[in-house]
């Protein structure tokens, strides 16, 4: 099998891997959500089971990685133990009791003719998932595309090849012990990057990519794919603090914004400070103390001797990292022009006790996600209450923001007549 | 100005017209749906003072297509007299009074730390519309984007090239007038196809894409296009007589689904017969009767005489004429079998008194319409009850069948908190 995968061409086969899954899909797409669920909870109990063969292939991959040179951080991506597999498998039952969105009615209309029109939340397809080195990510987008009714086909990094395919097999017997088709969530067979381009290309044969990784991957899935992609490719979140703040909550929405995780999309990467705003210098300060580079305009660098100069690539920086560039504006004009200018459309935040600033705020700031008096580190699925996430999209159509089971469905219309003819 | 666009290369050229896009559109978007319908409504007044312009205008395309050797038909689409200017400016009163979907709630939940979830629904941003030659999709166009807070970036094409500037210019007067910049509806001042090329690109700068015309069309901007296409390629509508079905009601709907136009997306161009439906022979009589050519499978052939033989060809055509492809199927699997082989997607029927036959259909066929007891020709944004439509969409994403205000909306996630940091 894998040597006429390898010398296949690579068109060739992801179009027979999205027949396959198509064809698994329409399966998927007739079995009740009970069926559905109990199929995840069987893949669930699978990679349980699975535990000692995976972990095995895991440390197969991270003996590799070491001898490759990977980084600690990298390594410890992609180390899986008992725990961190044991999570994995739970949070695969947790999809599994999910309300399902399928089957949803949208609208329902009845028109002066009599026709009954409704629309009605369907599967989408056959989703691709383009991820890196986290093996994780095989088994909650699996869950996903599953519960949600869709085949996946799924292409992961390259240093979790051998824990992937463990989690996959695991996760696919599962399925198919509870009468779901293989096929309906495969993985790549080979590592070939040609088969990623391949993926991207297939037009009508995957129904949608959603990459999950850094910007580089993400950059070039947009950049090449022909396949509707769901993606952000950079949290670039600001927070401003208006005149009417209330300081003491402005002080610990700044911090936990930046530092309760700097590595994550919803993490505030630059801090708007009103002119008017009385505690600014105590705000920096505390975000200073908790260990974190301050890069400021030339007014910002007044507020603390600590502040360094900020360069103008500053203000489009997503640092994911202790740095955050800071700015002082006049007033929420300046703000949301600042924001127009440099926001990357995923989260933005006002703290202030103005509800008509804040109002405007929320009508005027065209993003994702647009929030009041709260972290933008809450820009996440299961803190929606989605219960988990697919990927968080920062396009302007389909899905936008944390994106979950809904935007893993779409819709179609239902018309239901009593011999109508069009006059 | 004219000498300066012909001039400028077609990258810049869309990029400088879609800025100004953007920047009215941020203005629209902020007036209230009052003003927006006000705007519309001095459009149309517009549309109304100004005809004898717009008609001297016309009158210069049909002579330069008269001269072009034009046909006929073409001629005809390209017309315009003062019914139908007139027709034309109450098609834009009536979008002004649509109920719009901008700002409505699309969900609204409130977490355990209090937090206060919406999704709310905005513009798209910069719409592109890429025309043939009917001039009234310049006033359409225009209206439904303007009705739902978007820009909009119109290429018409050449043959109406004097017909568009002229309606253009009026309704952008109109919209003027009541405090829209004439940005938010702009022509495209050449008919230079490379800047046809450069919107097909833009993406970042044109939100989605809407192409108006022949399959010739759509398929290039498919192919072509980086930014987000609505459109379907093809209608290729099937309506599958059940063994179950009235023969009455059968017999006038499939008459009226290929008859009533033939040159719709929305006609039907494959009939299915159950092999125990008992009037197929008075069935296909009554659509040779009305002046169809029927092209038949074998078991098809021997239910009336005139009925030629199909082709493999037949199956997948989408004929826009009075010929149809007729196919005995030997129950419902049958019908869903030989849908699911050839649909284009668009609209399928079924026409049955077996309700539990009629659910089978409508969940199993993945059309963004399917249809009981009803003419596949109902398949219209105003027949849908949506006022009016941008286009008819077959793909999965976003929007699908007759698109209307709502498809031209995207959503943002509003977050109301009360300064929680999340742990």
């Amino acid at each position: 099998m894998d040597i006429a995968v390898n010398t296949m061409n690579p068109e060739t086969l992801v179009a027979d891997l999205a027949r396959n899954g198509r064809r698994a899909q329409t399966v998927l797409a007739r079995m009740s959500d009970a069926d559905r669920a109990d199929a995840l909870h069987a893949a669930a109990s699978a990679l349980r089971a699975d535990e000692a063969t995976i972990l095995e292939a895991n440390a197969g991959d991270i003996a590799a990685g070491e001898a490759a040179g990977l980084t600690g951080a990298m390594l410890d991506r992609l180390r899986l133990d008992a725990d961190r597999l044991s999570a994995i498998a739970d949070a695969v039952d947790a999809v599994a009791d999910l309300t399902t969105p399928v089957g949803q009615m949208i609208s329902r209309d009845e028109r002066p003719n009599g026709l009954v029109l409704e629309r009605v939340r369907i599967p989408i397809g056959l989703i691709g998932i383009i991820y890196e080195s986290r093996p994780n990510v095989t088994a909650d987008a699996a869950a996903l595309c599953l519960k949600s009714g869709n085949a996946a086909l799924l292409r992961g990094g390259s240093e979790a090849v051998r824990s992937n395919r463990a989690i996959e097999a695991s996760f696919a017997r599962g399925l198919e012990s509870a009468g779901v088709p293989a096929a309906a969530i495969q993985l790549m067979p080979t590592q070939d990057r040609a088969a990623v381009g391949a993926m991207l290309k297939a037009a009508g044969l995957i129904d949608m990519i959603v990459p999950r990784g850094g910007k580089g991957l993400v950059a070039r899935v947009q950049a090449d794919a022909r396949v509707p992609v769901l993606a952000h490719l950079d949290g670039i979140c600001h927070t401003y603090v208006h005149s009417a703040a209330d300081p003491a909550k402005a002080r610990a929405l700044a911090v936990n914004a930046k530092m309760r995780r700097t590595g994550i999309c919803g993490a505030m990467e630059t801090l708007l400070l009103d002119a008017a705003f009385s505690e600014a210098s105590a705000l920096v300060g505390d975000i200073l103390d908790a260990g974190c580079e301050l890069r400021g305009d030339e007014r910002a660098q007044k507020l603390d001797p600590r502040i360094k100069p900020a360069t103008d690539e500053d203000w489009d920086a997503e640092y994911l990292d202790a740095i955050l560039s800071v700015a002082v504006v006049d007033d929420i004009d300046g703000a949301l022009a600042h924001i127009a200018a440099h926001s990357s459309g995923h989260t933005d935040v006002i703290i202030t006790e103005d509800v008509d600033v804040a109002e405007q705020f929320l009508n005027e700031v065209d993003s994702a996600i647009v929030m009041v008096n709260a972290s933008s580190q809450f820009a996440d699925g299961g803190e929606f209450g989605l219960g988990a996430e697919i990927g968080i999209a920062t396009g302007r159509l389909h899905a936008r923001g944390p994106v979950a089971l809904e935007g893993l469905t779409t819709y179609k219309w239902l018309v239901r007549g009593t011999g109508q003819t069009r006059p």
